[in-house]
């Protein structure tokens, strides 16, 4: 793509704003002052606050480019490209002040996502892939993103809440803990980011929105893994999500999600 | 107690050596060289490699102190001090590249916990309480340790397994659950900084060793918080523990824990 770059360097840009955004906002002292009972509510003040540094950023240095924002619903575009946003992912967490929260912004052309990224701005890491890229930014520096191969029987499953969704959905994730070796919960976007680190194997999650999924999406398959919905389709549209790090895992947790044999 | 300060700066001195021990085992690349067939197993080697930099510290600047440690057990002395070590509390954390894992120090004067730290390595964050601190040391500075004070209806509380120990335990865990606002889970030690900062409530688990709850429990208690195990008693021997922003919050959750009313 021609402007490759300039989307790349208009999305660091972006998560850079968001960043200041959403900091003073996180572990902010709600007894003081008895804030909370005012119905101050630190996470959507962050929310709102860094989706317009977002816009700011973009109605700036690409005016052409659609927009579709968790705060801010849909702006149109002429472009092709549309920027989707969810300026915090994980709100519980920011509440709980757990940095496992996120700023996702992905890019789709239309057909596809082809770029996003992961950004953690308390930790100051920040997971990148697409358009060539396919690396963690930390203030330790650059490292590169790959996925690693385990088998199912040795592979870590992350997901955020331990009852993943509806009754039906939680039995079918549980089918897939039951076969690995280790289940974690409570890692919200940071999970993404840890599969496409070659930490863990499987993210398995069910009620997302299309702006949960577009920047991770885009991370893991940099990184060389699969994400698609619960079976093997687009995952873009978000609901039931599985990103895998390999073929063989993917296709083995699909079988057991859909209630077959590994 | 007259080398208080040679206690405190004895134990950053040890939070240091084991950060340096700890960290070039965390998120490394398993996938090379097929390191995982060979049996090579980064945090046991993390594990030993931080609690022999802890114990060559301590053996340097206090050699009459007496150690109990996760790693290599206990250590006679003849100060009446002993240093309670868990060189890496959340080994399953440490394993997914979550910072949720923490080294834990404490240290005993023969009848309570007087000091203790929950260090995170990667993060660089280290929370710091008894002996006159109370304070959290990260790269950005300095921040007071302060519970905050919500009543039960309002409390976030935190986890590390959905399952809280035995199937009675999470019984019982669930009766707390069920009347807090917000449950979280995957937190480890962590959970305790968190909730010594004002952002959570509540922190009950089970299972706990004497070295998983040393450091945290000083670290707690400085900050205004109470810990003891599920029926009021002390909680330095491990086993059931909760952890309390307030009094109220304490008792409500104690009734709950025992199968009575909030």
């Amino acid at each position: 793509m021609r402007d490759a770059q300039d989307i790349i360097d208009t999305a660091h840009h972006m998560a850079d704003a968001a960043r200041a955004a959403i900091l003073p906002f996180f572990r902010t002292d709600l007894a003081a002052d008895n804030k909370w009972q005012t119905g101050f509510d630190p996470v959507t003040e962050a929310d709102r606050a860094a989706e317009r540094a977002m816009r700011d950023v973009l109605a700036r240095r690409r005016p052409d480019d659609a927009i579709l924002g968790e705060e801010y619903g849909a702006t149109p575009g002429t472009s092709g490209l549309t920027w989707i946003l969810d300026p915090i992912d994980g709100t519980r967490a920011f509440l709980c002040g757990a940095a496992s929260w996120g700023v996702l912004i992905g890019v789709s052309d239309g057909q596809d996502i082809i770029y996003g990224l992961i950004d953690q701005p308390y930790t100051r890491e920040r997971f990148e892939g697409g358009l060539g890229q396919a690396r963690l930014l930390s203030d330790a520096g650059e490292r590169p993103l790959a996925v690693r191969d385990a088998p199912l029987s040795r592979a870590t499953l992350l997901t955020t809440y331990p009852e993943v969704g509806t009754h039906d959905e939680g039995a079918a994730f549980r089918r897939v803990a039951a076969q690995v070796r280790l289940t974690r919960y409570g890692l919200d976007c940071y999970a993404y980011g840890l599969l496409s680190l070659g930490q863990v194997d499987l993210v398995i999650e069910a009620g997302l929105q299309s702006y949960d999924i577009a920047g991770p999406l885009a991370v893991v398959r940099a990184a060389g893994g699969i994400v698609t919905d619960w079976h093997g389709r687009p995952a873009q549209g978000g609901g039931q999500v599985i990103a895998a790090a390999t073929p063989a895992l993917h296709s083995a947790a699909l079988a057991l999600l859909n209630g077959g044999a590994a």
